[in-house]
């Protein structure tokens, strides 16, 4: 039978697990005592045992993006190809969920031609962060939200952000070895709202480096706290070294929102919402 | 120095916990295997070890309701006793929210005389069960929402809850071994609202008995579901045995929204909200 290639959707809450997958540096890590994490799955690993029984054969699941240990997804996307072509794809994904742990949601698999991959498909993405800015922390969502006490400016955040937005070198906001050549990116919205003590700050762009989405949140927390002025940001920006820039927000904070494709030839991809 | 009352009002996610206290029927329990939840830590145990860290001497806390494992509570009481006066309520507060895990929000710390007591001068006490009713589960709640995928009807299960307020005897709706001796009580509201996919059953009362309201919301779902006729809940109620009613619903779609209790000479008790 020929092999036919299908687009997962997915959302899962990160915090039981080691990431998307095992990060490249890991494996070649050599320090006296296991990492964090270690021995802890990955979501990429549960997801491609769970698909392997399902459709009776070993896949290769290959992921749009890799998020780190603790960060949450509403929109990842993956690939896969199987000769198993007889299941429909509904049916895969039923049974998939009900194999799934509760924080795992397969979303939608759809078939697409082999045209298609979530990694060179790919042409922007968007991602949330989420802070809970109240003197109280929220004991229902504590890992789903970066709780921040302090009153934080958001004119402030807002004017800042507003200079990342365009193409830069973003080395001054990228995690020392994500051994990526150029670090020079496009974001084309970085954008802030507040309902409640809820602020939630959306991140888009066509390419990310390392931790980055997590370095421009931290920067953006400590202009909030009166401690970066927004002003600043151009110089840490020409800075294109990490120390420039803020800390590094926490990962329970960050969702992976979308992720948008370029359509294939045979099937129109979902819009992202 | 002199003994003073101290009133606890906390929020606690139960997912990682067994229970308030430890049920009596499990120390006595003489099964080959262990429980669920041995060994795990109930909110009590963790609660009372902070306090005693902070205040400097071992504390007893008086819980208002015993919660089960796995369910929730915005605000549940407690109360304990310590001569330690000269630390001011706030500070203990924070202290105690800073020791503690953070799955469980202390939020107020109150002086109360020794006339208040968290099970004796409660008067009404109400519960929230949520449910989220779509064909997908919620990955980021799974553990704070019963997901219900079928079609509900909610007229159904509106006039079924109008059957069960008032004063009835609730012993088909008790778990057997909850050792009252009466199992007359008063609903004083039963309410369901819907917001899209979530539906939260609201359940008001003097006073309840073990499982009542799981028993209550699983038999409310099963007449959404037209497998119990609203008209019977009458005849299950005069059968006053708990086979008469319908299933129970797992423990985390519900919380304890709040207790009410009998104002006290000295200081007067939070609204509830």
């Amino acid at each position: 039978m020929p092999s036919q290639r299908y687009k997962l959707t997915l959302s899962y809450r990160g915090t039981a697990y080691h990431g998307w997958q095992t990060q490249s540096l890991v494996p070649t890590y050599k320090g006296p005592t296991p990492l964090p994490g270690h021995g802890i799955p990955t979501i990429q690993e549960i997801l491609s045992r769970a698909l392997g029984r399902i459709i009776r054969h070993p896949i290769t699941l290959v992921g749009s993006s890799r998020t780190d240990a603790g960060v949450h997804a509403k929109g990842q996307l993956a690939h896969f190809d199987t000769d198993q072509t007889q299941i429909p794809p509904e049916n895969i994904r039923r049974a998939l969920n009900h194999s799934l742990p509760p924080d795992i949601l397969v979303r939608r698999i759809e078939p697409v031609d082999d045209s298609f991959n979530a990694v060179t498909s790919t042409t922007d993405k968007r991602y949330q962060y989420v802070l809970w800015n109240a003197p109280d922390r929220h004991p229902f969502a504590a890992d789903l939200m970066w709780h921040r006490w302090q009153n934080l400016d958001l004119p402030a955040m807002q004017s800042a952000a507003a200079h990342l937005v365009g193409t830069h070198d973003f080395a001054s906001f990228a995690r020392p070895g994500h051994g990526r050549e150029s670090t020079i990116r496009t974001l084309l919205d970085c954008s802030i709202s507040q309902r409640g003590p809820l602020i939630v700050i959306a991140v888009h762009g066509t390419g990310f480096l390392w931790n980055m989405v997590r370095i421009i949140v931290g920067t953006l927390v400590e202009v909030g706290q009166h401690r970066i002025p927004p002003t600043d940001i151009p110089n840490i920006l020409a800075a294109r070294t990490r120390t420039a820039a803020g800390t590094t927000a926490p990962p329970h904070g960050l969702y992976l929102h979308w992720i948008r494709t370029r359509p294939t030839t045979l099937y129109p991809t979902s819009s992202p919402t």
